[in-house]
């Protein structure tokens, strides 16, 4: 609730986008609540920021625990923030117990996870792995015209003091908590989900130019109305990516109309889709049938269509998940195992460490969204999982 | 040219809306070549503009003659400017024949009729002549939240050495010139459309309201996709309304997603709907379908339609029809008549005095975009039929 006072919205969510005042704030009170435990900060060039615990053994790479604190525009209070803050909980566990593991342990923000100001979401992570180059990403833009090299460069210059560190240095493991950001925890009563891997994920954007003109005088028949295309081709993707058993997630979440004008015929509309599936064929298949839709539904306009991402399915190490099963039983913690439909930053670091996720309930499945709401026994309960299995990996 | 230098644009257009900075250098500039001419300029609380040739009988109601200088985001240069300049250019041939009507005669440039910015437009016509109330329209926003009200200030302080007006005089006629904005003189390869009437508009606000939710996630069947509800209910908008004659003029220029970002399922969109018809019980019947559609067609979301304005048909007097269609003869011009799809502040001042417009042709009656285009042949020939016009009704 503390850290939700930075972006706090009037409807109780939170707009802290990546890289602005508000996310800035939200980070130097973690770096502050890091300090009176004894953590040592560090920021890297893409702004991942890490608090460290050292090890009896300080040479060994360290196991990383951690998630985001960025979100949507109209977020909620705990859609990454948990999984920063149960990590934070757990260093600060282990360091009440007196123990001391032979790894460092660090807790990490990954930069920039939502993707909501900058496109595309899971930021840091992707340039931390080695998935992104810092030089390609620096130079995409907000709708304010912001680049996310001139955001980094007022983020750093805010943390003036806290040390750099070098980009994506060798890694033990990475754990990650979140809140499920689905229903399914909440309709079968359990507290605990391990994660078994991440749905594949593809982001198109699709541009439609028509002609602007006037609403009372031109005639139907002469029009090419960017929005009118938009519409059908929109339709037509919907009824070809259907499917019965109601597995495929389509979604057009941000549309763009020029100039935007009551009395104007749209001469420019553009939209985002995203698209996932857990099967990597199904995920191919119907991706590249998008191309072909909108350029035959769109009349008139002209289409371009551009793929943003392609991120297949993956699974995340049976021993890795054994682990946390184990602990979540012995915890005496209900618990079941769950594919992820969100992206996480864990996709990235799966790629080049051993990689788990637990999942906690969050009330009827609603995230992204400002009503997005949790328990306290849940929180806790997470944060117990997360504690031992992080003190054992580094132990 | 010189005109069109205020608020001109990178693509050749104009982007000079209501009452922002750059109508305010463009009304500085008529001003000044209004007073080099020996004309008074005034204005009125709504801001509209006015630069009076005083009359033999300078106690009688004026003739007014004019347009306006604000334009659409992505405007042309003439549609709104060349009325006023046109107007401006047959006071100064008055003026250089030494001739001296028996009524004043008034230049105006009327506020905001384009309804970009502030919507709905005409509304410095509409508070002219009490279709509108000043203190109504004062609190319309436009989409930085700035409202009318502040917005005139702003003017009325650039404009603190020009004579307040009162609201809503007097007036013995009005004369409006204006591009077509179709393609019909063109067509028939004619110089001057005597204008009949102005076919009929009714506006719409359409608000959907459904629920945020994660795009990768949240399964098709509990979703409230404001999006998907909106591209349903446009579709179905759109086949209601579909006229085999093609002379329904039906469009969504302006579309609001919320929170318009890529992984978030829209909870929330508003639309335009700018529906117009030369008939009026056809106007009267298809609008009247407009929210029973809506709110049958929005799946598990809530709708909230609006109407903004019913504007019935009208058609100008006879008598100021047949003088127009008479000095265009006499001047051997070729001319047509021609119902108005567009709407124009002569809607409102017909409604209070004897008023008629005539249009010139615009190339591929291509408006509301950076290409409008017209010939100086034609900008020449449609001076000379408002000249001859104005001098005879103020004689």
């Amino acid at each position: 609730m503390q850290l939700a006072r930075h972006g706090a919205t009037a409807n109780g969510g939170v707009d802290r986008q990546a890289l602005t005042p508000a996310e800035i704030e939200a980070r130097a009170e973690l770096v502050q609540w890091g300090r009176a435990i004894g953590l040592d900060p560090s920021v890297d060039a893409i702004a991942n920021l890490f608090l460290r615990l050292p090890g009896l053994d300080d040479s060994l790479p360290p196991v990383l625990v951690g998630s985001h604190l960025d979100s949507q525009p109209t977020g909620g209070k705990f859609d990454g923030a948990f999984g920063v803050l149960a990590a934070l909980e757990s260093v600060e566990a282990i360091v009440a117990a007196g123990l001391r593991p032979r790894r460092p342990i660090e807790i990490v923000s990954w930069t920039n996870e939502e993707g909501s100001r900058f496109m595309p979401g899971m930021m840091g992570s992707a340039v931390f792995t080695g998935v992104r180059k810092l030089e390609a990403v620096q130079g995409i833009s907000d709708r304010a015209g912001v680049s996310v090299g001139a955001a980094l460069q007022q983020v750093l210059a805010a943390e003036a003091q806290v040390p750099r560190r070098q980009l994506g240095f060798p890694v033990a493991a990475f754990l990650e908590a979140h809140i499920e950001q689905g229903p399914i925890l909440e309709m079968e009563a359990k507290t605990i989900a391990v994660v078994t891997g991440i749905q594949g994920k593809r982001t198109f954007r699709v541009e439609i130019e028509g002609e602007e003109n006037h609403a009372g005088t031109s005639p139907r028949s002469i029009r090419r109305d960017a929005l009118v295309a938009a519409v059908d081709v929109v339709q037509a993707l919907q009824q070809a990516i259907w499917d019965r058993e109601d597995v495929v997630r389509f979604t057009i979440g941000m549309v763009n109309v020029v100039p935007n004008a009551p009395s104007v015929v749209p001469g420019r509309v553009s939209f985002s889709i995203d698209l996932r599936h857990p099967d990597a064929r199904t995920l191919r298949e119907i991706g590249d049938l998008i191309p072909g839709i909108c350029r035959h539904r769109a009349g008139p306009c002209a289409v371009c269509v551009t793929e943003l991402l392609h991120d297949p399915p993956l699974e995340f190490p049976a021993n890795i998940r054994q682990r946390l099963w184990t602990i979540a039983q012995d915890l005496g913690l209900g618990c079941l195992e769950l594919a992820s439909g969100a992206g996480h930053d864990a996709r990235y670091l799966h790629y080049v460490c051993p990689t788990g996720m637990i999942f906690i309930p969050c009330k009827d499945g609603i995230s992204h969204n400002e009503a997005e709401s949790i328990t306290e026994a849940d929180a806790a309960a997470g944060a117990r999982v997360l504690a031992e299995a992080v003190y054992s990996l580094a132990a």
